[in-house]
């Protein structure tokens, strides 16, 4: 188990809960009640150097841009519209090759902020502090739920379509820093058809589908040749010899959402195509629990379910 | 200027505002509008290994209850109900002396857990890492307004009282990790008393209350005889010469409450003492911009308003 897996268990022994907290430690956010017709959708996370990305070889307004998307995409995954965020900085007190450290703050949040007029998100307040230590930027994202209310990972049912929006795998040959959180694309789906369950890719295909089954308590089929795979994960197999195909399943990062339908859903989704990315069936929620892949000559075998255990934590 | 400060003009130009954000970055809590009944509050605090506190030095519970102190502090200066708090660890890969990085963040959340329960907040999520770095922890409080709304810096009035609660100074001996938000004392001002302005002394009390005064614009006298000094803040002064009052002034991290009322409401104020904590008058909103003292014989000088420029980025 990872640290992050095992603190979890300890958190949901020993944190105390109140009726306000209407979904639980390990979905993509918290979804908070009480506030009037909408429920308050909230998610957090750290983006570090060294271990998320390295200050030496990426563009600052980058890693800007990526701190936000991956927290708009843990909101896409909940269907939520996007509020407001808050971002806390701790800058090295040296600042970062040529700049200060109150250039190296610009830069980040002239990486955010196209993004966040592009989702109407308002950057309304943070926390900036320096010290003797590496960057690192911890950011809180607010959304609100639909009438629909909130898209959570653990309401998929035996008999359910898996989809996947976009292409998968092989993000780190740049996708991962251009996080395009497929905000827009759940608040449309969520809308306009009834969609079960959802998680965005972060960690993996293969791990995060396997999250989405086991919040539901079921199993998960892959059908590994239905997976849409992203040219650059072709481009990184050439290169290391493993699999297209594995690199879709293990890669994370994509920011992609994997929705469970029911079946008739997944036929008005997949012929209406109503988003600009494709929307592709990649598998079936099953009784047996777990995560199995299927080939195309319909053999069930168990798939191991690589990829980071958290993006935060590998 | 500070770092902070420097980045919050940058921000003021650069950031796209929506209508949803009702209070301005620079207050202690923002405010969000348009969820219902009630309006969203949340504040942002990191507390940093080697600047907040030397990890060798405390025990890793009371950097816990730091630091959801202080955020909780910045709700209470708010006048917001606390709803929930959110968790950002990064932590040190090798762990602090005996404990392993899950120890020391199962401490951390130890040091949380009764302060989060007496004042009923939810700890609901987080983000956990680790890295070859110093500890960072990242807090994001989520509150709510009362039917009185959210309590500001900006509205305080030419003629109003200052008033403080509880005694300030010298809280480096020990009482700035043992942080007491006056969460329950700023909900329970707020729905007995018209307020009309409130910050929480975070920073120095001469600094803080240059700020609501700022923001408020309009400027303070403070009666420096009647500061109610701590005994930390005569002890402390004893030890190094400065005045009791020079550290009541300008120690920070003492997480009272300031608030400007009227006149009228001063004295119902001061009459009832509705706290199990004093409630002290210190000082007046004036015309004159800027902050200034009067001494006991009534003369009006100038009073520098020295503190922390920023608690997290001294």
């Amino acid at each position: 188990m990872s640290l992050e897996q095992e603190l979890l268990v300890w958190l949901r022994e020993n944190l105390p809960t109140s009726g306000r907290h209407s979904v639980g430690l390990g979905d993509d956010a918290a979804v908070l009640a009480g506030f009037g017709q909408t429920d308050v959708v909230v998610t957090t996370d750290m983006l570090t150097e060294g271990v998320d990305f390295l200050l030496e070889q990426v563009d600052p307004q980058q890693v800007g841009h990526k701190s936000l998307g991956v927290n708009l995409s843990d909101l896409a995954a909940m269907a939520a519209e996007p509020v407001a965020a808050f971002v806390s900085l701790v800058l090295p007190r040296q600042g970062s090759g040529q700049l200060t450290p109150l250039k190296l703050a610009i830069e980040l949040y002239r990486g955010m902020i196209p993004l966040a007029e592009k989702l109407g998100v308002e950057i309304a307040g943070g926390d900036t502090n320096t010290w003797d230590g590496p960057l690192a930027i911890s950011i809180t994202a607010i959304g609100q739920t639909t009438s629909r209310g909130p898209l959570t990972r653990s309401r998929g049912q035996v008999g359910d379509q898996l989809l996947v929006t976009g292409h998968v795998g092989g993000s780190i040959l740049g996708r991962h820093l251009l996080v395009e959180p497929r905000v827009r694309e759940a608040l449309l789906l969520q809308e306009r058809y009834q969609l079960n369950a959802g998680i965005d890719v972060s960690d993996g295909l293969g791990l995060d589908v396997s999250r989405l089954a086991e919040a539901s308590l079921v199993g998960a089929m892959l059908e590994l040749g239905a997976i849409p795979v992203s040219d650059a994960a072709h481009q990184l197999g050439q290169r290391d010899g493993l699999s297209a195909v594995d690199h879709a399943l293990g890669d994370g990062e994509d920011f992609e959402l994997v929705l469970a339908v029911s079946e008739q859903e997944a036929r008005r989704i997949l012929s209406e195509q109503p988003l600009q990315v494709p929307v592709t069936r990649i598998g079936t929620l099953i009784e047996t629990r777990g995560l199995w892949q299927t080939s195309d000559q319909g053999q069930r075998k168990p798939l191991v379910a690589c990829g980071y255990e958290h993006r935060g934590d590998r």
